[in-house]
């Protein structure tokens, strides 16, 4: 079965399906998205868009209604094709324990999601995170998908990394395996054997070439819709992939082992 | 015809050429390399050859010995298959006026090269090519390409266009189009019709979405092989664009103009 490990909410969801089909993607592990630059049509609102975006990844916004009202979008699109789609749901940052335990029931758990993400800590922020690391320890290990691309620099990334460690139980999903700074991440994963790398958003096919070759059973397709399309990241996969057993683990086995699907 | 725009030597040449036959390329845009990760095994010997690499990005290391051999190296691929291949050819930074004149005359023209590059100034180095572009013009405009993504700044990339500006008749290309600056860079070369970008290293789908929407006729398809693969960046391209007028600028007649193909 292959399996888009990371995609948000793409309007017009009838899109969506359509991108899904056209790479043979049989389901997708979707992620609510509260800006949608997919309808954008030109530079200036597409910038808006993605201002929006930044605000939010920089910690500078967090609109609480409008995460609601993308994870009921989100819970939405699920309950309509049940079979297609698998839910990650979104939780504000920044959150005490009690907190993140209140919402992780209230909007993960209850709308049957099987995870928390896309986790966008800010540079400097991600320590914060450790009360839901212990939140997710709480209820049952629920898998947490960090975004690692810009604006986290390298420190960020080896922070994140400290709380992987002390929270061995709860996988976690290094999100754009590092970006810029993936050969590092690739190094420093090696003894922690609950992170796994999301192989979307790479500048270089030579990152999940090695990630691959290092971590063929924790690696992890995805296109990161809309930023690109499933077509084109299972491209990239199947190009540099030549061993028939890891393509498919990687294509949708790893993503189903973790998850339990 | 497709053309890569860019690809670097890649060793055994053969795989070069079996990666563009897969891919249904016709030419390709070869650029001389001083590393070689398509050749490394394993993480460590990638990374020593990363970090040749990135000290010649950072500008740490300008091994004259080894960059002359690169471009022999070149000179002889391209006349083993001089109808699949164009040359650009590369040059030390930071010579003066009548040094760049002399290597160009030397190493580039004299071995039938068609544009100078790859140039990779380090961060706050861009406006020491300025003697570069002075001398590309008094060759007749050689056409430039420059390294534009990690480690330059959105401050270097500004200093760049001015100098793009500033000699309007000199073609340059803005290699991966600005990195994680690219918006800035498309708002920016708008008033600048000698810039051209490259559509490589991107690490989203919508940056050369909205690129060739903006500027259908200074996009150019490039693989930047061995960091990616003539099929996955034609794929991409092939993915985004749905005119097929453009799609034919974009993935050949573009820097068919450009050089005068």
């Amino acid at each position: 079965m292959i399996i888009d490990s990371h995609a948000h909410v793409m309007l017009p969801p009838e899109r969506q399906i359509m991108l899904m089909a056209e790479a043979k993607v049989d389901r997708t592990v979707l992620f609510s998205s509260m800006v949608h630059p997919e309808i954008t049509n030109d530079i200036k609102m597409f910038e808006e868009e993605l201002n929006k975006l930044y605000d939010i990844l920089n910690g500078i916004k967090d609109p609480l209604n409008e995460r609601i009202h993308a994870i009921e979008e989100l819970a939405q699109i699920i309950k309509e094709n049940p079979e297609k789609y698998i839910g990650f749901g979104s939780i504000p940052f920044g959150l005490s324990y009690s907190e993140n335990l209140k919402w992780i029931e209230k909007h993960i758990i209850a709308n049957g999601f099987r995870g928390i993400g896309e986790l966008t800590p800010g540079a400097g922020q991600v320590l914060q995170m450790e009360s839901l690391f212990c939140a997710s320890q709480e209820v049952g290990n629920l898998p947490l998908w960090v975004h690692t691309f810009f604006p986290l620099k390298a420190e960020d990334i080896k922070e994140l990394l400290t709380l992987v460690k002390r929270y061995p139980t709860v996988p976690t999903i290094v999100g754009h395996m590092g970006g810029t700074h993936w050969l590092d991440t690739l190094k420093a994963i090696k003894e922690l054997p609950n992170a796994y790398l999301d192989l979307s958003a790479t500048y270089t096919a030579i990152a999940p070439s090695f990630a691959i070759k290092e971590f063929p059973e924790r690696t992890l397709f995805s296109s990161d819709a809309p930023y690109s399309s499933p077509l084109i990241a299972k491209t990239i996969i199947e190009q540099i992939i030549t061993d028939p057993y890891v393509l498919d683990r990687v294509l949708g086995e790893n993503i189903a082992n973790l998850l339990q699907l």
